[in-house]
């Protein structure tokens, strides 16, 4: 693969960013909120490297080379941002708002110093925070620069990235109903003697045929695999008896991401373990119910927790309740236990307890919420409770 | 997907380093020699996040989360080194050495200071480098509690993985024969009436079917594209007349790559086509040729150069002669004007000028070659030339 050109042949900003992901008009007011919000902050200069937040303010999904690609926000909302990108990899700004936005191209060859003209539209001695994405390859020669560590562009983006617009809401909206006809077809792919890994495989070709661009995970959880949370899928062999979760989703074209977890059967379930499922389907709508304006993530979290540990169930509920979600899986808020974010419409989290008793077997389910003036939508709409599958 | 459990069901490192990827010995070494030349930096601890480092040292490919993950080396030979990890992530280290070499496991839940973790084997107020691939949000936090900017660990690593070990060129070897089994079968793929794409999926195929565990790059450069050494495959059509760069390569199981270009046409060019392809294919020899320990990395960029410019070619050839290739496809050293490394034997990069007709059609040719003792081995081995295939 070859190295280093000296020069190319021109690619203009015109030629790469034919279309964007969302409207002009929500890329542009995210950048100029992103510059009022770093002047509050007393942060001169944000640099944003590839990554989700690169893609949430100029809907670029340009990826992190050894060469530096950052856009430049000063904290003056007149000034206009600018896109530091090596001349070679121009083309990776194909697609997304940079020149409809009309940002100022700075880009780059071999012998220049690309963390200078990342820094050209600092004042001397600026307080910089960086995109968490960024490389220390790229930040310790930005800290040499400067004099001093970056902070985080997080602690000035948080506010902005929690609170979802329309466009956002419907996006989410949009990956909701998608994931939701995937799990109403689950019956095609689930059944006692295929293995966790063919059915997997199903499943992620059904994620792609209903509207994602890829499935980033697929949990099948069959039996005792079904107590591990983190498992995805194995070689094992469902049986009839088992408890299977299954927990999926992916991004849309928009970037924006689903994730709903549903736990299936093959039989109708003993008393115990439906007892203990009914429970958990309570604690999850309980947790959702008590979403609203004013009150704490954190009690959402206990929402879900103290209705488990009255039915005895503490034990068995070993994560948080839920996490963000928007062009990141995970992202804030997180639903858990100390988190006095206080929640805010707009805001989108999963709300996803689950019960798991380990060698034997476990149970999850998750929808996405988006907090409302008043309480909350769920974009997920599929029965809650365990789904007994044909299975033959 | 779910969140963070406070606690799992324990996974013990025996039960996920059950296989490595190269000798023990290899690892061993290599991180012996790391905290050697850390000392020798005057550096107190390395700390060294997921990516080539980390593969390098102790065969892991885990991959980089919110989540802090890292391995910590002391400057002290005899001090064992320490990998912090995610107790929930216990088993990105399935496969890595880490277990069998007895490193410390320092696994945390949510709720503990993981950096405080990291920096455990420091002295107080250390000299930190962290490798090119930790992100700002755990460089920063560990920025504050070192009070300083951490330096760059390439710094201290450079030497030590540019000079490959005895299984390193094994491992390149069999990726170079790989490759060129690929090359071998260039005809079963490209032909006249197919678009770039099409042949590049055939590659694709083929580059894992030939023994890679994917395709890192393909390259179909018909015609005009030939001439954009950036290009990577398009619907464009390739055509009767068109002469075709292929350069491709990807990783085999051990995680080292195969890169290799050579260019491609369906008749007997032009003299004026044949008269350049000929003086492109003296400069890659008279670079190769110029290879052996003592002298600098540019002097090899000038050898082909030189030859280029001599026959009028010198606008044509616009990037560097090569880079270095290992667990990356580019790291150092890079071959390049301005590059005073000196070559030792072990060092491994590619050697692969190119000529370029904007508009109308372009030419390279690429081996990877090892520095032995006298000069070079070459690991690719197919006909420098252009390669006139049947094309029917």
């Amino acid at each position: 693969m070859p190295g280093m050109p000296a020069t190319l042949v021109g690619i203009s900003l015109a030629t790469v960013s034919e279309s964007t992901l969302l409207p002009i008009s929500s890329y542009a007011r995210r950048l100029s909120s992103a510059a009022k919000l770093a002047a509050d902050a007393g942060v001169d200069l944000l640099l944003v490297s590839p990554g989700p937040d690169l893609e949430y303010l100029i809907g670029s999904r340009a990826q992190t080379f050894e060469r530096l690609t950052v856009l430049a926000i000063a904290a003056d909302p007149d000034s206009v941002p600018t896109v530091v990108v090596p001349q070679l990899e121009l083309a990776s700004l194909t697609g997304s708002a940079a020149g409809d936005l009309g940002l100022t191209l700075s880009s780059w060859v071999d012998g220049e110093d690309p963390y200078a003209l990342a820094l050209d539209a600092a004042t001397a001695n600026p307080v910089v925070a960086v995109s968490d994405s960024m490389q220390a390859l790229h930040l310790v020669p930005i800290a040499e620069r400067i004099g001093a560590t970056p902070t985080l562009a997080t602690d000035v983006l948080r506010e902005l990235r929690m609170i979802k617009d329309d466009v956002e809401i419907d996006a989410l909206r949009t990956a909701g109903a998608a994931i939701d006809r995937v799990h109403a077809r689950m019956g095609e792919f689930l059944r006692p003697g295929r293995t966790e890994r063919a059915v997997a495989d199903d499943i992620t070709a059904a994620i792609i045929a209903e509207g994602h661009t890829s499935a980033a995970f697929v949990i099948v959880g069959s039996g005792p695999h079904g107590a591990d949370p983190h498992h995805e899928y194995s070689d094992r062999v469902i049986e009839a008896e088992d408890i299977v979760v299954i927990d999926i989703g992916g991004p849309i074209a928009t970037g924006y991401n689903s994730d709903s977890t549903r736990t299936y059967c093959f039989a109708e379930p003993s008393a115990e373990i439906a007892a203990a499922v009914e429970t958990l389907e309570r604690a999850q709508t309980a947790a959702t119910e008590a979403v609203r304006p004013g009150v704490t993530a954190s009690s959402i979290d206990t929402a879900a927790r103290d209705l488990l540990a009255e039915a005895g169930l503490a034990d068995a509920f070993i994560h948080r309740t839920g996490h963000g979600i928007g062009l990141s899986v995970h992202e804030e808020p997180y639903i858990v236990g100390g988190n006095d974010v206080v929640l805010r419409p707009g805001m989108a989290f999963s709300i996803e307890p689950g019960i798991y008793f380990p060698g034997q077997w476990g149970a999850r389910i998750e929808d996405i919420v988006i907090v409302t003036d008043s309480g909350c939508e769920p974009v997920n709409v599929r029965p809650h409770g365990l789904t007994v599958l044909d299975g033959r």
